[in-house]
């Protein structure tokens, strides 16, 4: 990983997440097709939704993606690694977003952004982000 | 259908669903991917297990793939139709064998074999097939 | 179509795609996945630039996604069928933007906007769109 | 993979590739979709057949899946790794079978025989395994 996301670049991501690609995410234009790019952004953010320092939060609560905005900057090939680098880029009363980018041998392919929204297990409503969550998320 | 799939062909098998093919179904290789034809196969299987006849049955049992033997025989492509036929070849105590082909535009493009067991979801032990499902699978 | 489209919503988009939805589309979330709904907007796309009116521009020029945002505005189920409508919402010189929604049983699930260039397939770069692209896809 | 994988498991299989669980992999049935098994098996092969030490092989044939056996032993749940075991189990004059298992946390979920055909690249006919090829696959 070192070689291919520089220092600089590993600072402005909080989180990593490491996607091996497979032939079967590639599609007739003979690269990685773009819904699998959603999908590798989706692995990234369920990577830090999955963190056991959140675990008892996420058993009351459900994160759900409203919008997500996904910049396409170059193509990604298999075989290969794409490292995913995740913050969170903002934290509303029940929402928060996501900030992304994909990483590859040929440098960064995609960036995105995505609203995810709280909603209680119970009611399906949205509910506030605890302060926890969001300390955990920012590092705060 | 009836220029791809002949009287003769249609006759083998009971049951018919057609399936949209995606670009995102093909790969690098410029066909539609081995997996996503496994993914057809299981279209057709769940169409027929879906049929509102058997729902009843549906809702005490769960009807699970054990293994499945797929001939790769030809080429699939994208754009077009996969039209996949169906049959049920084998009913024992508890399994059930279905036979299945996938036609398109090219014809004969893959044929399966697939045994699948009878859960009782409750206990999720093996169950007899009852007789309503066999008269269904089999038209008797 | 007719039960699930209204005549309003119909006549906002220009072209119509009718995909069949597959177990294997859907997470254990219970819902179809978000990255499939990417790939539902993608084969509305497709559909709609496969036209036989404009093979002759797409033998020569190469029409690639360089950004789409999506609204997940409702859960999609399996099974079913999903709706994709589709229309030219903005032509620029050398890109163009699609206007997309997917229906199903339960209504309006998602909408998304994406912003697609123009390649010259012999020397990849941007390349205007031909008018005879423009008056197809805008119905002029 | 060691908590995973035991001395006399690895033993089996010549060659071993680790896959990364994905949420977009399961359905709604809660475990791993039966067909991202294929993938998983397809991901094994052809990190097999990619070892640059065939490479030159490689450019002049190409290695066509034309028969797959997949047994069911287990579900396969996210999130985790999947660790996929291969080894060849028979070469023939223009064919060969792979003999594969997939292993995760709860054991071995699957088992699969696949038949390959050489074709050669010019000529898409059936060619005769370089005995390079044999003595790599075969680690003789």
């Amino acid at each position: 990983m070192n070689e291919i996301i520089s220092a600089e670049v590993r600072a402005q991501y909080r989180f990593w997440t490491e996607e091996k690609l497979r032939n079967a995410d590639t599609d007739q234009q003979g690269h990685v097709n773009n819904a699998v790019i959603s999908t590798l952004f989706e692995a990234g953010r369920i990577d830090v939704l999955n963190a056991p320092e959140i675990a008892a939060i996420r058993r009351v609560t459900q994160i759900v993606v409203v919008k997500t905005l996904i910049n396409f900057r170059k193509e990604l090939f298999f075989p290969g690694m794409a490292h995913i680098g995740s913050r969170i880029s903002r934290v509303g009363r029940t929402s928060l977003d996501f900030a992304q980018a994909v990483y590859a041998a040929n440098g960064e392919v995609s960036t995105a952004e995505t609203t995810c929204v709280l909603l209680d297990r119970a009611t399906r409503k949205p509910t506030p982000v605890p302060d926890a969550l969001r300390d955990f998320l920012l590092g705060t």
